[in-house]
């Protein structure tokens, strides 16, 4: 354990008054809140891309971070030293889980076989850290982007090579997640669409996916895995249109092709607002339809049009969040993954810290917050009051489907104007910020 | 007939070569492409809301237009004439459909029920006036989102006394479009989503929709109205987020609600770009789920983050439209309806013809081209050579779902890499360059 | 003073416990901050327009607010009704300033010559009203965008009689705010810029809009105004391309016409977004260049394309506008005006109170933590700190003129790679959020 | 010469009528259009960067593209082979011009000063080259963004030490330029902006980058190098704000710190639409200010929000475009440089040909439509017809300067209101699109 020297031990809570910047002020693992910890709540989990594969590269530039667990002599030996800077900065952080693509474990060898081979064999030492650990993996997933076969997609490629290959890929995948107990498995196909449709073939490609979708369900299904399985919408970026467009294109693929009960959503703020929503927006609609898995808690740019993944810092954000979390009871198998990643410019190992330390106080303050909201009632009473006619008779029998336009025609034209209350959306935005 | 002084008799063929910028340039109504007719195919329509009914005005100015149709003497004579402009606008321009909200032909009067039999009384007007002419119906709608009441939305209302109004303004409208002999009858709910979640039960909202669009499918059945049903997605504006957002989430929608088979799109262009899709995309989507119903022709300012609604004069816009429709058999009962209107500062009633001939003109060409296109395959042969790895034994197991992962693997695993090819973009931009 | 009946005496501070929605939790006036009273620091104004003639409407639908104070028989007793309601909210509110363009407190006559006289005589009703309440004009300004005269622009309209009337109009609405004591003048010209190059002489309106201003900067000479001319940029709506797009665009014009000893910024947040970037780049820009004069302090809506208007309640806005502000040393004769308006369903005149309310505390709170962020100075040595090289002798040669390629080329080859530094993005947003 | 096997010997004119995608359909070097050769008018440029140096990586994955040109066994070789496939492809192309960045023909070494020797060493090489072929520079210039020291910017580095490298590499770029006979040297600087304010020092950036600016307009005397400087907006990418955001900024920053005189722009396509303008816009605001220089001629997707640098096929935007260069008569000595790459699925070398080509005969065709419309002067006379108002005395009295608004007043309140016409959008849409 001498990667991150920074830290001696493990980030501490010490309150709001603390000034120590390598402290909590607000996450405090054991503190209750809504008859459960803040721990059990707020399973956060950190992305082992970005905190420990990001270069700082981006697409003008090289580099930039000079990592010690990069110094290894072969990319086997890096992946071991990698994983050994995981379970360290996971237990300085105080963090249980850790999120991975199956090549950021485990470097791509020549072959694709040699790839599956490196892959077996960091899974075995990472299932050695995690029971001396006990850190746990929140998902896996398989990485069907990078490669240069997938440039045209994975499971919507037009090539079937390539579609097979993703396959056989996927089911390394999750074979991985399994033997080191993922509690979900997660699908996010930033080539799943098309750069033009001059060259597309859409219905193709929608169906094989749906294929590819429900080959892994036979898969999972097979192997016993029982982990959540778990789609994250983007609308594009690196494709011009990706297929998982958002929460509620995914949800109508779902639906068409009778995939709906064994898929959940994980939401990713970023990927929300390139969609031209808020992270809110998606997190309710995910969970109205009662899919709402995970989220991957970042932050995007709203004024830059590509997935900045910053770190979530901002409160308000985080307050909406866990209000619909908090509602919908938590989470369950899924968590925060912090799909972040440093700025190019924070080229110190202590900046992964100042980083996770402020995104983890920033929802254990929201998480507090909400929590009050919610437990006043303030909000929901105000809401309840606002469709309080539909508690009616009528109201009810239309729910119901046993109205009809020439019932209530009558009932129109023998009654006046209703009348109208206001919506009172100025009142309601100053009681969200009496309790920030 | 004279409204429309500048034009004596009616707006003729010239061909590309003519100066005459009253004249057609393109679009000739009988010449045949494709076995069917121009007139056929490019089934226009003019909007009566803008063409007739705006007034220049916008949200930091009064109306500019000074129309001659407006100098009546009461709101029911207003009515009488702006219908009389309407036939002989169509006449003049050789277009054989108009649409119509209920509210535009017929003037809210000051109770709800005066308002349904001011609808009565001009509809009658319009009924004699169509069978004079030969002019017909596209499609009618019902407007609710002028009046106060459905400031927070109609069929989404949290007031159920406004519900249920928004229930009879429509059973009218229905019933005014089946006078007609509309061929179609459009629902776009401008205020059925939410301008903030504080205030929203998102759940109760979907579902009394779900309800109200039902209830309008029964009332069609037993008024034996057998034109076709049409949502119109936008994204936002003027509330913040409409429910019916893009055809994904219309799609998605109708397929929860069990509305499916009663509901086909009617795609915007400007709606398409608010949502941040293009209209080749809006369209394809909705014609691969085979639910391209119609499609308001019109073309927003993607440098504008609102609803400009100009005249469509790009070129690509139309040749990639008309692929679309052409490859799915034309619109059906549907059309291009010119939901446009001119600038504020075009304040000549002569604008109205320069900008419904250009809009003409380009569609009529871009049918042309589109089909030129089509007929020699060009794009086709690229896409069906493209995927044609899927025509394998293989190819057809995986898409008829008999098979599995561990097959994919095990042949994966003892072939090498799959052989890549180019995507040939540049190659196909090219390609349809040649023919405009 | 009865049109607020829901506040009976003034509207108090009570604290951040209190949970009155109609007393302030921050905005405590007397309380000295950085040596200034809340009250002298925070020069709030209320926005005529929005919250006294804003009527609900918006592109999609009629008025829905029933104002009392629109119950007069004639336009001239509905000014003064009006004027009255005007100076009983804002003693209600305790705020000392109020805004407004010329055609807000006064109506159109049925001629430019009926217009002026209206406009007299409603300015001696309000220099009489602010004789009595001691309520002061932060700024007023001339409406040149809503007749339909202006379509094309006012000071940069092609058509010569209409930039005399706008010039005729801009002189009277200087003389009454002159008359008036205001202690600026802003120029927000919404429709100076074009819809589409195809119809515009660039150069030509540039030259004329320069013009216009000179003569203006001419008027004030001659009449002795002593107050800040302003102008507002935006870069869109309601034309495609407004001249004053941003603070750097509008910079350059002042710049290049020589007008710039004369003119300040007036920066808004809403046209801030719009123009693509955050509300504290565009106070910075102006700022910087030692032209801040004052802020229209709304929010927009980032998800959206047009200018929402909306009341700010981001906690995070107001502390990086604060700091900013306090920074340069408060807005001198500048002030806080809300350029913002109550939503289209927040019908009760109540809500216009919520709104206020809650956008005053909102900025007292952001002045109370932008100062303490000030006085520790910790953003501030991080600042000096990592530009502390430049305090060198070389440093200094370069930014007075004095060095040269050759020289640092020979240094930089004599020498090895400069040593870099984190730039601390993620520790700097943590402190910030340590404040909140 | 045997890079490019595809096109045995060079590409050639064979008209509209051709279906051979390996010939120009508009594009004829020696057709005069306008007393001026196609040649001498569309000074195309190939950008070596992209076209040579890039290899489909994007941030979501490697590069896809394997390059015959990239198979040498050190650094300087793959250098001199990329360098013989530049010259090949611009004569198999009949392009004179190339451009470059001081890395892309010459590899980083392990020391600033070994980087400096490359350089000079691949200089060598490619003056030969240019003598043997007749190819030249359009523009050399120095990158500094992709090496790590820049993270924070170069001439607005924080860092003095960044600064003084970034000054030895333009002066060394300048040199090879300057040995070149390059025509122009171009200034983009992609991370002289910020990404937090929490962290920057406006006002020290600024100034530093002005300073860094002056020495170059130094040096450049100092060497006697006589080619055109030209600055490229962009508005952010990589920065979250690059301080050059667009034509008007620049122009801006140019006039406060007296550079003006030595400075044009070199306006890039989607460069302008990232900046929420147009391409004919920025284009339109560089030319009136008569610092059009040269133009990256590329196309982004306006649904995107990042840099995609795609090849222009877009007939309106070349018509557009060439309209404002053939009215300020042409680029003098700047070009279009193709700043465009092949999409990361167009692997192929000849999809670098498809690509080129394509572009090349938008532009022709660009030109010649442009040409046609400016000939026939029919929006010319439309708009002379639009401002006639201001030949009179009064409208040249008030450009002069020798007008006043109590002049202004007296004649409106004397006369009646202004006669407006129509602005007529539309009709001169209509009007473009008969010539396309």
């Amino acid at each position: 354990m001498d990667y991150f020297t920074e830290v001696k031990d493990v980030v501490t809570y010490e309150g709001p008054d603390s000034k120590n910047p390598l402290a909590y002020k607000w996450f405090n693992k054991d503190q209750v809140v809504a008859g459960k910890t803040m721990g059990e709540t707020l399973r956060y989990a950190v992305a082992y891309w970005h905190t420990y594969k990001g270069s700082g590269a981006d697409m003008f530039g090289v580099g930039t971070y000079d990592r010690p667990w990069d110094k290894g002599s072969s990319p086997l030996e890096i992946a071991a030293m990698t994983l050994d800077a995981n379970f360290e900065f996971c237990q300085k952080l105080g963090v249980d889980y850790y999120c991975f693509h199956d090549r950021d474990i485990a470097p791509e060898g020549d072959t694709f076989a040699e790839s599956c081979k490196n892959l077996d064999h960091v899974v075995a030492l990472a299932e050695k850290k995690q029971n001396e650990t006990g850190i746990k993996l929140l998902w896996g997933t398989a990485c069907l982007f990078v490669h240069p076969r997938y440039a045209c997609g994975a499971g919507t490629s037009s090539n079937l090579g390539v579609f097979a290959t993703a396959s056989s890929q996927i089911k390394h995948a999750m074979d991985a997640t399994a033997q080191l107990g993922g509690e979900n498995y997660v699908f996010w196909g930033g080539r799943e669409g098309y750069d033009t449709l001059l060259n597309t073939n859409l219905k193709q490609e929608l169906d094989s996916f749906a294929s590819f979708l429900q080959m892994a369900v036979d898969y999972k299904k097979k192997i016993g895995f029982t982990g959540q399985f778990l789609i994250e919408p983007k609308p594009c970026e690196p494709t011009k249109h990706q297929y998982d467009h958002d929460s509620a294109t995914v949800i109508s693929f779902l639906r068409e092709y009778d995939l709906i009960d064994h898929f959940k959503l994980n939401i990713e703020a970023n990927h929300a607002t390139l969609a031209g929503h808020t992270f809110e927006h998606e997190l309710a609609i995910a969970s109205n339809a009662g899919l709402l898995g995970s989220v991957d808690a970042n932050r995007g740019d709203v004024m830059l049009g590509w997935d900045t993944d910053q770190f979530p810092t901002n409160l308000y954000d985080a307050v909406y969040a866990m209000m619909i979390i908090q509602k919908q009871g938590g989470l369950g198998s899924g968590g925060l993954n912090f799909d972040a990643k440093v700025r190019r410019a924070s080229t110190d190992t202590v900046d992964l810290f100042h980083a996770h330390i402020g995104a983890m106080d920033t929802f254990a303050r929201g998480l507090l917050i909400a929590q009050q909201i919610i437990d006043d009632g303030a909000l929901d009473a105000e809401i309840a009051d606002r469709y309080s006619s539909w508690d009616s008779e009528l109201g009810k029998s239309i729910l119901a489907g046993t109205c009809s336009f020439d019932e209530l025609d009558a009932q129109v034209l023998s009654s006046g104007e209703p009348e109208l209350r206001s919506g009172r959306q100025e009142y309601l935005e100053n009681i969200v910020n009496t309790y920030i």
